[in-house]
């Protein structure tokens, strides 16, 4: 509770007790938690009026521009690093030596359930363009503990193409394009073909366009390629790599994930090699070994029916 | 700052510290609070991906339903009784000697600005309705302090019909049905017939009725009066009256506000009467002399264009 004496120091409790004996015992601790914030929040800035009216108008423009594949909400929790948050609470794993899998960063909103998988060394690259720089991507998944090799291991990658567009906000790129699934062989290893990532910004046409601009900050994404590790004796990350250190507009660059490109001349295929260790831990080291990550934009496009092609 | 040791100390300073040299002063001061009480309750209930994503849904629910004459988050606000707290830290008034004004209460979003002047004495009711009981309403306007009376304010009234609806929600009433704007007399008197107002449920078909479920919580307002009462001198207010003490779905109910509604048997107009004294106190009392109500619906519907009549 903030404690500036000018106010009713009974008012928020008032509102938070106003729940009735119905209320399912975590929505009582999530709703409560969440009023006394945003009560604690208007005393501590001494909230205007006017200034609570924008904010009004600002979460009613959120729902406004949304659409089934177009998650405003998703973004702006993003742009204020919250999903990044929630993320660290579900998923962060320290066993008591102090060791840590790869790290795992957000979905974000344009992961999909449905990628094709892929032999090893396939292209995930249907449809190439011009600029595009073909990488070999590849590298070894190890235990966190052992470093013994995980076999069978999913290993589900996707990535924006070199307009910085994932396939379905772009309808020159077809289905699955810069998408697939692979299965790590008996020695652990992974390897295929894809672009060096292309740096990309946030849609700035809505409100967390808005909420950038008054923050005086970028809408750029540094480049990455997403992934999802998932294996039934390990607990699933989403670990995206990163080639640079920039700001990122939604704080998901995290040390251990920034990569290098390195030229590559042994291959008529690809330009570029980038080796991509990725260790994972036990089950038993999650602090949620069940948690699923969050439903993305796309299911909720499924959802919508396919029709909505953007 | 929560201090949960597992999470990273350092992750909510480095949001908040992104914002660019050219956020304005004020807009840093709002944001970084927000966004620290925002993680801090993320932390607080440990918040699961799940959760996030039910009130990531959420939010974008409130804008689809929002329309010029619906502010869905307008009434969100008020069922978790941020515009009650918005309104106290504003235009609170207690002097050195603890003496108060009558209270304010929040605007809600049924005010207009188009409210015609009318004569003392006259009606406000346009468009009767055969169950509404006609009540005179009277009182005397007087300094907080001196108990002068307050000569030629405007005392703006607006209420539900007794079908709990207002002019713009219901098709059958008439513009400015049971609105009307009066000015207080050389004694400080004021006088007209109303209604006794009608309890009345907030609209649940939407992320309203949705919270208020969720939180075991009755979506009925109290039968009540609008006012808003101007003067040059005078710190404005905007009491709303109310005839019991029931849990209110907005937190309005103040105890000053609780008035009687007695028999009458003197007047062929009316079946019963209320008085209703007011105080107020000069402009040099008020936390924020220039503040201005915040703009209400009603206004976003004058922007949006005449045509949009529900």
């Amino acid at each position: 509770m903030s404690t500036n004496a000018r106010f009713d120091p009974n008012f928020t409790p008032y509102v938070v007790n106003a729940m009735g004996p119905n209320t399912p015992e975590r929505a009582r601790v999530i709703l409560g938690s969440l009023i006394t914030h945003i009560h604690d929040f208007a005393r501590e800035v001494e909230l205007t009026p006017a200034e609570w009216m924008m904010g009004v108008e600002f979460i009613n423009s959120i729902g406004k521009i949304s659409t089934p594949i177009r998650n405003e909400c998703h973004r702006i929790c993003d742009v204020i690093g919250l999903e990044s948050l929630v993320d660290e609470i579900a998923n962060k794993i320290v066993t008591e030596k102090g060791e840590s899998p790869t790290s795992n960063v957000i979905l974000g909103p344009f992961w999909s359930p449905n990628a094709p998988f892929r032999a090893l060394g396939d292209s995930i690259i249907q449809d190439p363009k011009p600029n595009g720089k073909v990488t070999y991507m590849h590298g070894v998944l190890t235990d966190m503990e052992t470093g013994a090799p995980i076999v069978g291991a999913v290993l589900d990658i996707w990535q924006a193409s070199a307009n910085g567009q994932y396939d379905f906000q772009d309808p020159t790129q077809s289905e699955n394009n810069l998408r697939g699934k692979f299965r790590s062989n008996e020695k652990g290893e992974f390897y295929w073909y894809c672009y060096h990532p292309t740096p990309y910004s946030l849609p700035t046409d809505g409100p967390a366009g808005v909420l950038l601009n008054i923050m005086d900050r970028s809408p750029m994404r540094p480049a990455h390629i997403h992934l999802m590790v998932t294996h039934p004796d390990y607990a699933t990350i989403y670990p995206s790599d990163d080639p640079h250190l920039d700001i990122d507009s939604v704080f998901a660059v995290k040390d251990d994930l920034v990569v290098d490109f390195n030229p590559k001349t042994d291959d008529p295929k690809a330009t570029l090699d980038m080796n991509y260790p990725i260790t994972m831990a036990l089950k038993k080291h999650h602090p949620n070994p069940n948690s699923a990550p969050p439903v993305s934009s796309f299911e909720r496009f499924n959802k919508a029916g396919s029709q909505q092609k953007l």
